[in-house]
């Protein structure tokens, strides 16, 4: 009996381990659809200050999205071996992402705090504000992107 | 100078209606990658709680994730037109999820309840009613699954 025991706190604790441990093609996947929710999100706020209908919701889920994404740790899906492969699709990370650590840094601490700024300029709903804040959001998009991403 | 402004206006709403319109195959990848990324989320949650070494912080962001999606109005990705069709892959939405409005609508208050149930749960940090929490959102994805998702 106790090593019947023993035998499924074993199968407990790697069902456990192996959900941590993805494989490169999913941890690829996984932040490739990180991105795309982002962008569709991006979109949808630009669609609310752009000349469209303001609806004060919408830029509110749209920016909490965002923002819960951007803090979520995406940095764990950049693991070894990952610098290369494809998830949804061929990933476009370039070489310096794994060995520019310090330029990395710079560029996610950016985005995240203007995330977070999205989120709280999001809630006043005011909508220039908010336009202006998109603004500076996209800007550490592309910041990022042109650093660390391999062109179209 | 008059006609120059309205052309001039008439191409920012444009293009504002342009990013709230999207095709079809934009439509799928999105919601594939909210649905993606939540399970993402979901399998760090049960690694924290499944005989891995718990870490309160990451619980949290994932937990966060999740429910930032759930609230974000993904149902505005079922449009018309998007029954079949291919995002990322072919989509696996069953026909019944554009008809069956009352069972859509049940299954998602459900996810959104214990979505938003468990980002409360993870900021206590009580890891026994996380891993519990956990079993009860996973029941509200199942529950979609089983109706409106096709089978692999």
């Amino acid at each position: 009996m106790k090593s019947k025991f023993l035998i499924g706190l074993l199968a407990v604790t790697l069902a456990g381990t192996a959900a941590a441990q993805l494989k490169p093609e999913e941890a690829i996947k996984f932040r490739q659809s990180g991105y795309a929710f982002m962008a569709w999100n991006m979109a949808r706020i630009k669609a609310n200050v752009e000349g469209g209908q303001f609806n004060k919701e919408e830029v509110i889920k749209s920016a909490n999205a965002i923002q819960a994404i951007a803090n979520s740790g995406m940095g764990a899906l950049y693991l070894p071996g990952t610098d290369k492969g494809t998830g949804w699709e061929k990933t476009r990370v370039k070489p310096a992402f794994f060995t520019d650590k310090d330029g990395v840094t710079k560029v996610a601490v950016a985005f995240n705090k203007e995330a977070n700024e999205m989120a709280k300029v999001a809630a006043t709903g005011d909508a220039a504000a908010i336009r202006e804040q998109l603004g500076r959001l996209s800007g550490t998009c592309k910041g990022c992107h042109d650093d660390f991403k391999i062109k179209d």
